[in-house]
């Protein structure tokens, strides 16, 4: 039924009808202008930071963010404000040291765990893994490489692509080495891995992210290393191929643990049960306080509807603001909202996501279907939003959360603003509002706004 | 003659001839891959920051400039490397203090001489300026409290207009306080001005910058102050407008001294007589090392010419890097390069200027003469870069140093990068190395690059 019922709507759409107008320009520039004005996303986001701090899902900082997002929806005057209940994996750091053995010297490298990964033995105060490491530069090196592993840390130096534009792109090439090298090395024996840090800068700050194992293959202990470490290493090991690390990682797994997907709902004047959303996940690593990821997706996400609502728009399908539970380890927010986040009767219409950073806008992927279907509401969106610099609107998908929701049909969309800065700070002790600039946040903002607010109209 | 020379080259392209082709792609690809790859535009730029530091025109620093432009240009084989000597203003900073008098108690100000200024009496060793202090917002408030002004300190607050999306328009809009400021309160008897700077950031930095006396008006001493200061003195002010300021300047004029335009050639293999140019200044404001201001610019312009030349190309017409003196006080150097810079018989093709700092790219201003005859190739140059994020091909002026050049039908051009960060760091102590982010300014000599082969290959 959705599917006819969305084939119905947009065989409906005809050109003359979404051409956007002076009126359209005139509203859409007043967004932006709220939005610079006032800045209260940066106000938002720089509290969001200093109240609740780092919220790993299922700790005590997950549990205040949860509380900070109700209290200040709460204040917003949007229909209901609720929670979803959602039960998390939780995972916790404990000790992290390493250092390179050089005969009778140390030197120490900056490191941390991998999320998800298990300790080395004795975790906090166990003796640690001591072991020769072997650089791994690319799967192929790791295939020729393999009989070499047995009993070994594996050093996985594969760096990000440079040539790529989209530094998100580069993430993904790179990404193996994060997720899966642990399993991959231990299939070989590895007895663990150090994985360099995924940034193309060359500094002092270890990337931690998820990795998981793979069922029947030995979990060994997984970390970060530094870019400027895993530099230094690899330049040492051609000096010296039998060079040992030691490291102590006393990560592990508390049990399960209770946080929430927070919702905002506000209700449509014409099509109350058709919902679209507006989301970035509450959740962050524990290193940083989230500032880009995604706290940035989080105010985006509250400012775009707040624009409207100040605006004194109406919206004529419902809007919901989504603040997603436990991104990072395992989407359990998003699919739980995806299973049950509705209520019967109910469709999710569109939804648009915000979790690459607080960069300046660049553009938003929308789905091929779309572009195919209705190139007309892609020109009106450019010829709209063109003047505040979203000019790239690509084809593709919206982001891990608002990706899992499966209703036929819905116009699952993404932010995407400049992509370069934002892996200097991921999933690290950087990430924090001071990488954050206010002005283009707020362009971040307003600009998801006016395409709800274009779309809502449109649709 | 210049004239009909390029209006028949202009008409003599067709549409056929310049559509971009897969090899174009594919060659413009290389030259981004080789800047980002290689990043030898931020090491020149670390470098010319070190080894020259700030670079202000006239003085030791400038010297330095010209001496490391010259020496790095000559490593890069390029057919010649020549300087233009350019006589130039020379002014200086001497001690700068300020503080607002509460009573008995004084609270420090952070103040610093507009470029040009006099000093306040006795300069260094005098008593300084004491006054009271009427604040003026806008150009209107100026006029009503005129008759307020005779014997006081003007201390203008005009914020930068946080609603306009490009800072560089919201920039012109606030820029006459800085430059004609004190003329026009002098007119109302006012002795001295304090400035807020230019910049939307709050934060205690004081911004300098060129400021010029009306002829026949009294000189006072001019002096940016921070926008924390601006506002906290302004809040101050609503509770005791009787404040008074006390400050000191020991800026002065030093006289006349030579600097030079830097030069480097690179021959035509079939219109050597036709030039074409890309620059920047080599000059910058004294309180930091001018890496925005324009560092960014001279290693853009460095940068593009020499990944051409690395990817092997063979330029049609003659190309030349010109690295201005003195555009910050007075455009002396492009002034006379525009009068003489060419040997008779050769004329300005083309000229694309860089000095809007190091952000990432969004496109070129070209002039409307050109748009008019030329979309097609407009559109072809969109299609090749925007895979690069230039996608903002507007009508308008290159910047104030390529603009200079007259000659009849010269196609004069600006390099656009993202405007957002800009002003933070303007004509300040911060405008330095660490401001600039490596991957974003390697993108803006690539574009730089590529807009001059394609312009190379198709004029």
């Amino acid at each position: 039924m959705k599917n006819i019922y969305l084939s119905l709507v947009l065989c409906a759409i005809s050109a003359t009808a979404v051409a956007q107008t002076a009126e359209d320009a005139a509203f859409v520039k007043g967004l932006y202008q709220q939005a610079l004005g006032e800045q209260q996303g940066y106000k938002w986001l720089a509290n969001l930071c200093s109240e609740a701090g780092p919220r790993l899902a299922g700790s005590e900082g997950d549990a205040k963010g949860v509380k900070w997002a109700v209290e200040t929806l709460d204040t917003l005057g949007f229909d209901r404000v609720f929670t979803q209940p959602v039960d998390v994996r939780h995972w916790a750091r404990g000790v992290e040291t390493a250092e390179c053995l050089q005969g009778k010297t140390k030197r120490p490298l900056r490191v941390t765990a991998l999320g998800g990964s298990v300790g080395t033995p004795g975790g906090d105060k166990g003796p640690g893994l001591t072991a020769k490491v072997i650089e791994i530069v690319g799967r192929e090196d790791l295939a020729a490489k393999g009989h070499l592993l047995a009993g070994n840390v594996v050093f996985y130096n594969e760096p990000m692509d440079p040539w790529l534009i989209n530094t998100g792109s580069s993430y993904g090439k790179a990404g193996w080495q994060r997720w899966g090298g642990a399993s991959e090395a231990a299939k070989f024996g590895a007895v663990g891995v150090l994985v360099r840090s995924l940034t193309h800068r060359n500094d002092d700050f270890p990337h931690t992210g998820a990795m998981a194992y793979e069922e029947g293959v030995t979990k060994i202990p997984a970390a970060g290393i530094s870019t400027n470490d895993a530099n230094w290493l690899s330049a040492e090991l051609k000096k010296n191929p039998n060079l040992q690390v030691h490291y102590t990682l006393g990560c592990h797994e508390v049990g399960r643990a209770m946080s929430a997907n927070v919702i905002a709902e506000w209700k449509g004047s014409e099509f109350p049960d058709q919902v679209m959303v507006v989301g970035g996940h509450l959740d962050s690593w524990d290193l940083g306080t989230g500032a880009q990821d995604d706290g940035a997706g989080v105010v985006h996400s509250m400012q775009a509807l707040w624009l409207l609502k100040q605006a004194g728009y109406q919206p004529r399908h419902t809007m919901r603001i989504v603040l997603f539970a436990n991104e990072e380890f395992g989407l359990e927010g998003a699919r739980d909202y995806a299973d049950s986040g509705l209520e019967s009767g109910r469709t999710h219409l569109a939804g648009v996501e915000s979790d690459g950073g607080s960069g300046a806008p660049r553009g938003f992927s929308l789905p091929a279907f779309f572009h195919e279907a209705h190139p007309e509401i892609i020109e009106a969106l450019n010829t709209l939003l063109s003047p505040y610099g979203c000019r790239e609107w690509t084809q593709g998908g919206s982001g891990a959360d608002v990706g899992q929701i499966t209703d036929e049909g819905a116009i699952l969309m993404g932010y995407r603003g400049d992509s370069q800065r934002y892996f200097d700070y991921h999933h690290t002790a950087q990430d924090n509002i001071e990488s954050v600039h206010p002005r283009e946040l707020e362009l971040g903002s307003a600009s998801m706004a006016a395409l709800m607010y274009y779309l809502d109209k449109t649709l």
